[in-house]
């Protein structure tokens, strides 16, 4: 029975979760510390690889993989969540894309890090409530779900941040609880939370 | 001067050369001890996913991670070397292809090895000197070249094993030396090398 209650409590206990949206020309992350219902902004920004001249494509991998590695080995994340892409028509591009993927992917990977994965959609809904809103609308939510206003030098990291948050109600609405699951019931629990348009 | 010495005698001295060729169904890999223009068998193999069942994607690019880091602990390759693909048809298999590649390259880069990248035509040119050789013919030249007989069963593994010969012939022919340089003077070097068709 303690071996139970203790797993349940473990379950419930404090989270880091840390979100990635991999790109060949930016790659954006946050990082989020959650208990219970509740989330709190670690740190998010973003890794720029488009402008850096005379860099070949396995550079770019490697820059991706340690920067992904280094903020692994800091913040020690519990759960790791990546944006799936929309598929574009280019082949070359997404064979890239799926490359850069992998290495932050295989990042957590070496540390035992479970990989969820989201569509873009799906990411939408969970954090704006409407899965083809605006990366303006999703912004607007992600600051005040977490309560900070965006650095715009780094606006480019809110997918990664988004794809946390997104993972954050997928598990958080697993816990048992007589209030409800999922995006509806945390809205009308958090009243608070939502933004009047 | 001593020091220069010492690095001239190490970029001479053995290497270890690990080749991959990662797919989302099957990856095959190939690891060779060099020494000047001599290489030495060390191992090769298949890792097997294609006929996994209820095995997702973030699972199958777990067990390539997995087992590429582990033969990376094993041999410690000073180099690695793998096979770019042939661009295909469907999008979304590049890029899960593209994320199968870029796990293996992170098991590389984890270790701070050095990733080369060749097209299958100039693996093929380098093996068997023709960008159009069979598998067939690149088996049968990478059996003489290396000394050994295929087990039928790891036959996938050819591509993994032919792109680390691939590498072996691109630095060795780097090493200054007064013999010339590159594959037509290999062949010329080592005329029991050449197989007669």
């Amino acid at each position: 029975l303690s071996m139970l209650h203790f797993q349940l409590k473990k379950t419930m206990s404090k989270k880091i979760i840390m979100g990635v949206d991999p790109g060949t020309t930016i790659t954006g992350y946050g990082l989020l510390s959650c208990e219970g219902k509740q989330m709190k902004l670690l740190t998010y920004g973003v890794i720029r690889l488009g402008k850096l001249k005379d860099v070949t494509h396995a550079q770019k991998l490697k820059k991706i993989y340690d920067r992904i590695s280094g903020l692994v080995a800091e913040y020690k994340p519990d759960e790791f969540a990546i944006e799936a892409p929309f598929m574009g028509q280019n082949i070359q591009s997404m064979f890239k894309l799926g490359r850069a993927q992998g290495v932050a992917i295989a990042a957590a990977l070496a540390n035992d890090i479970p990989v969820a994965e989201y569509a873009p959609k799906k990411i939408k809904m969970a954090v704006a409530g409407n899965g083809s809103a605006s990366k303006e609308q999703v912004t607007r939510m992600l600051e005040t779900l977490l309560k900070f206003e965006y650095d715009e030098d780094v606006l480019d990291a809110s997918d990664g941040l988004a794809v946390a948050v997104c993972h954050f109600f997928q598990i958080s609405s697993a816990i048992p609880t007589t209030k409800g699951k999922g995006w509806d019931s945390f809205l009308a629990n958090n009243p608070d939370k939502i933004i009047k348009r």
